[in-house]
């Protein structure tokens, strides 16, 4: 069994952890889930909020090894009175309920909506109602950049909001909605915008999900892994984990409060190279070119790289794992672990 | 009868809207029926979509004098499967519907979201689904900058999007739907951020919607027009009938297409000193100061001045009418349509 050591955590924010009650939405999901992993580990208290919808990678076998460390409420996230009944104990919220596919939110902005959007306002107003003042900690994401670069330059948070699909405009409301709340009702929110994130209890039922999870299965099946256009666009990849230690970060830090924050990795690389390292690794599998599908065009990005030195200066955050480590790690737990995700 | 001169159209605007169909979302309400009417003595054809909701001010008065030449099309706007038989007809899409309080939006922010995001997708969804590629002209408010001011100083269309209460961070989302579905699908649209927006055919029924209104309705009932906190902060007042002439310009000049615009005033000025225009214009009640109700502080937004440059520039409007002319308007008009609007 491989493993991958995230950017390590200080004694300081560590101690923060250990038997702190903390709520994670969403936590049977794939960020969300990696995140419990790293609070189990570290000691606190964890509880999973989740209405487990296998659509959106809610995944049961996601908590596998660290069940009887966590308290698991099966709801609907966007069932406000449910959350009044639970926000309260709480001081540290890790609000990760979302739904991430670009394609699906362009098909069904309304389901789009209700995920990314609704389900947060009912998080929000659980607390405002409750009087109660969380630290809530959002997942927001490049998407709400749009097509930030003409050239490679990397982006910080400065950048012009420009999303060019559905789902960058509902995580920009959804992370207006916290920094609102925040401001209106004293509550602490900040937002990290993630990139492209890789590892291990990602959903495999899917292509629309998660480029690169998708590379991994088709690689791991032995088959042609379909890249669109020669793959030159530009990406920067994160492991989940080095993702959970920014959020630990972020979370534990009060500097991050009311701040957003950019992730990125050292090198950004094309995806034709991402998929010939998730080959390579893999040991299985090949690349095959197709023509850019026509209705995608609109919402392609072309390349992207986050500028990640904000985070660095101020939560102290690096990306710790290279993707071949990273990639190694992945693909030995969907090896190990393929029947809970998908049927080869 | 007194009557405003808004900005005047060129003879080939007029000549775009003769006979032109013309849809106006939110037909019924403030903004919506003023520019009917603004249509309808052009002499386009005009087609109403109105769920005539009194809550958002929708008021069948409103199209007084126009309804033989006027089409309703009494429907809930957020009805996609009504849109989809309706948009097709229209290459002119005005899309006016929306909930303007900001204290009603933090009270409900359910709601807000239904009618400032939600029913924004229902037309743009229609749109898609018939294949139609109307431009459509949206309606936005000076709320998505939020406190955009230390000192006075004219807010452009590049200033942060950092919005105060729970109506800013829906209408910005709504602003950017109506953008992404004209870079996805290639419809054709554009937003004014509206500031203070007065005059004839607003709801009287609540002190939320409008601050100038409420102020002309306790002026004509001879009472006290309660002013919170001093009444220092400095508005920039458009008359409807400049913000129609708005409209229609940006409905007519592709130059437009794919811009916000700000609207504003040549001389901003404190709520009190609007306050004491309209008492002297009505000739009726008084100032009383109240303090600053607690539970407001947050989404009080300071001093706002819009800087309408842009709009100067590129498509030629300046605001007509000077404050104390459009008051005395408004005045005359709710003093002989008082009983269609409230019950002294």
């Amino acid at each position: 069994m491989k493993v991958v050591e995230p950017f390590p955590l200080s004694d300081a924010a560590r101690s923060f952890y250990v038997q702190r009650p903390v709520l994670v939405t969403g936590g049977l999901g794939f960020i969300g889930s990696n995140l419990v992993h790293a609070l189990a580990k570290i000691g606190a208290r964890v509880t999973v909020l989740d209405n487990l919808n296998p659509k959106y990678g809610g995944n049961q076998f996601n908590l596998n090894g660290v069940e009887g460390q966590v308290e698991l409420i099966n709801a609907d996230q966007g069932e406000e009175k449910v959350l009044q009944n639970v926000v309260g104990r709480f001081d540290s919220i890790f609000n990760m309920v979302g739904q991430v596919s670009h394609i699906d939110s362009m098909e069904d902005p309304y389901a789009d909506l209700y995920t990314n959007v609704r389900v947060h306002i009912a998080l929000l107003e659980a607390c405002r109602k409750v009087g109660h003042k969380p630290k809530v900690v959002f997942a927001g994401t490049r998407g709400q950049y749009g097509r930030a670069n003409g050239a490679l330059k990397r982006v910080n948070e400065s950048a012009p909001i420009a999303p060019v699909d559905v789902n960058g405009v509902n995580k920009h409301a959804g992370e207006m909605y916290h920094f609102l709340y925040s401001h209106a009702y004293g509550l602490r929110s900040c937002s990290l915008r993630l990139t492209n994130t890789y590892g291990p209890r990602h959903t495999m039922k899917t292509s629309r999900q998660g480029v690169i999870a998708w590379f991994v299965r088709q690689a791991l099946d032995g088959q042609e892994v379909q890249l669109f256009g020669g793959g030159d666009q530009l990406r920067d990849c994160n492991h989940v984990a080095d993702v959970a230690s920014a959020l630990l970060l972020a979370m534990f830090n009060p500097a991050a409060d009311g701040e957003v924050f950019n992730l990125g990795s050292e090198e950004p690389m094309s995806l034709l190279r991402i998929v010939e390292r998730i080959v390579a690794v893999a040991e299985k599998g090949s690349v095959k070119h197709i023509p850019y599908p026509e209705h995608l065009k609109a919402i392609e990005i072309g390349d992207y790289a986050g500028d990640y030195s904000k985070i660095q200066k101020i939560l102290g955050w690096l990306p710790s794992i290279s993707l071949d480590t990273g990639l190694a790690e992945m693909v030995d737990y969907y090896r190990r672990n393929r029947d809970h995700y998908w049927r080869a």
